[in-house]
């Protein structure tokens, strides 16, 4: 069944100026790669992930499945699974090109955060879901769908003071997989550890494209 | 060169409340596929644009391109290519079992917003860039980039009140490149007809998961 559909109709000055201050909050999200080891209350992260679950997905599969671990030994063999694998991704697979491109991030295979942030939430796509009757069942654009999420989820924690790395651990899913016993349907698409930043957390001084560079308008 | 970086620090109890306001402001986002002719200002595009454009990305490559359209006869020309693609869709390269997984939201390959939308967003991923000296620059997972772009700028047209149709147009991308003369490096990903509802428009009755179907604590 079909239902009447309504928006919050805001008049136009109300539209520029909500649209400016979302546009100010978001432009001051940074990757933070120094977190901090305090606290953060779990309601807040239980409602950040209720927001990315809003997301539009294809023909409404919602395909994703959103781990937490706050666990210090899970996090720690996280860390140990990731740090190997990037080792050797910095070291053999992703050649000198990749690791200069990446010079500028400081960015290499150690990953202290994984320890400390208090919450890493691990994001899967589900790359087919299961019916009644044990047949598959197609989740179109299920990478998509999910990531799009993840956006969701990036502004949510912004939202709230919250600051992540967006990650996407190169080889390290089928093993993640395993430790967090997800089943084979799923495929790690995510990591991001979550906390506040660390008081003395520093980010690469980058500019953003301006409008005109990223607009066309016909 | 790395700067210092501090985010707003808010007390525990106010995070709660933003995040369950965000969540309440997300939670009333649908795919609205009647979409109202009436003109919206060019600037609040523009902003939820440049807010999209605040997405991390891979490597910061910032790989993505929104065309924006509203001139009537290209808008037409883009219906025209996107009901031709679907048709054949729908009759023949999905196969029943899609049709029937998308009976529900009563989409068929008749798509009156491609005129009727006064914007008309097109977001291409761009697969590789081009340096200075002419070699192909490596876009690490533009696509994933872009899709996290794209979930961004969905939060921020809700945040103003503007509704839209997430798509992923099967098969017409190379066509709409054409039309819209981008580069052979751009690929299209999503199509994103923006404006206000239609005061008639209605939508499926979905139910989202709940929390605990999509969350996993360890
Ligand atoms: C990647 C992707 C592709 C989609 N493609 C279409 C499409 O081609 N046509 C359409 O009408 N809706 C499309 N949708 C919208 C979904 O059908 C919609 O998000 C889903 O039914 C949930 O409804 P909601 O967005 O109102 O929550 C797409 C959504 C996503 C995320
Ligand atoms: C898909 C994707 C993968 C990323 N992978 C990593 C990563 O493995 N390690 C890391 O430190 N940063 C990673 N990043 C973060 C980017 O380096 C960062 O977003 C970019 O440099 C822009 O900086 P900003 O997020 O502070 O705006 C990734 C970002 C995206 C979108």
């Amino acid at each position: 069944p079909h239902v009447p559909y309504s928006a919050t109709r805001y008049p136009e000055e109300t539209m520029v100026e909500r649209s400016k201050e979302f546009y100010s909050l978001l432009n001051q999200r940074r990757t933070v790669r120094r977190i901090s080891p305090e606290p953060v209350p779990r309601e807040v992260i239980d409602t950040v992930i209720r927001t990315a679950g809003t997301a539009p997905s294809g023909a409404h599969t919602e395909p994703w499945t959103f781990v937490v671990v706050s666990d210090p030994e899970i996090k720690h063999q996280i860390r140990q699974i990731v740090e190997e694998e990037e080792e050797v991704n910095y070291r053999q697979r992703m050649g000198d090109k990749w690791v200069k491109d990446l010079a500028k991030f400081r960015t290499n295979w150690i990953k202290d955060y994984l320890d400390v942030a208090p919450y890493l939430i691990l994001i899967f796509k589900q790359t087919y879901g299961i019916l009644a009757n044990n047949k598959k069942k197609t989740h179109y654009y299920n990478e998509i769908s999910v990531s799009i999420a993840c956006g969701i989820l990036l502004a949510a924690l912004q939202n709230v003071g919250l600051v992540t790395v967006t990650s996407t651990p190169l080889n390290c899913g089928p093993q993640l997989r395993l430790l967090l016993k997800r089943p084979t349907n799923e495929k790690l698409l995510m990591l991001l550890p979550v906390g506040y930043p660390a008081a003395d957390a520093t980010v690469p001084q980058l500019k953003r494209k301006p409008l005109e560079d990223i607009v066309v308008h016909i």
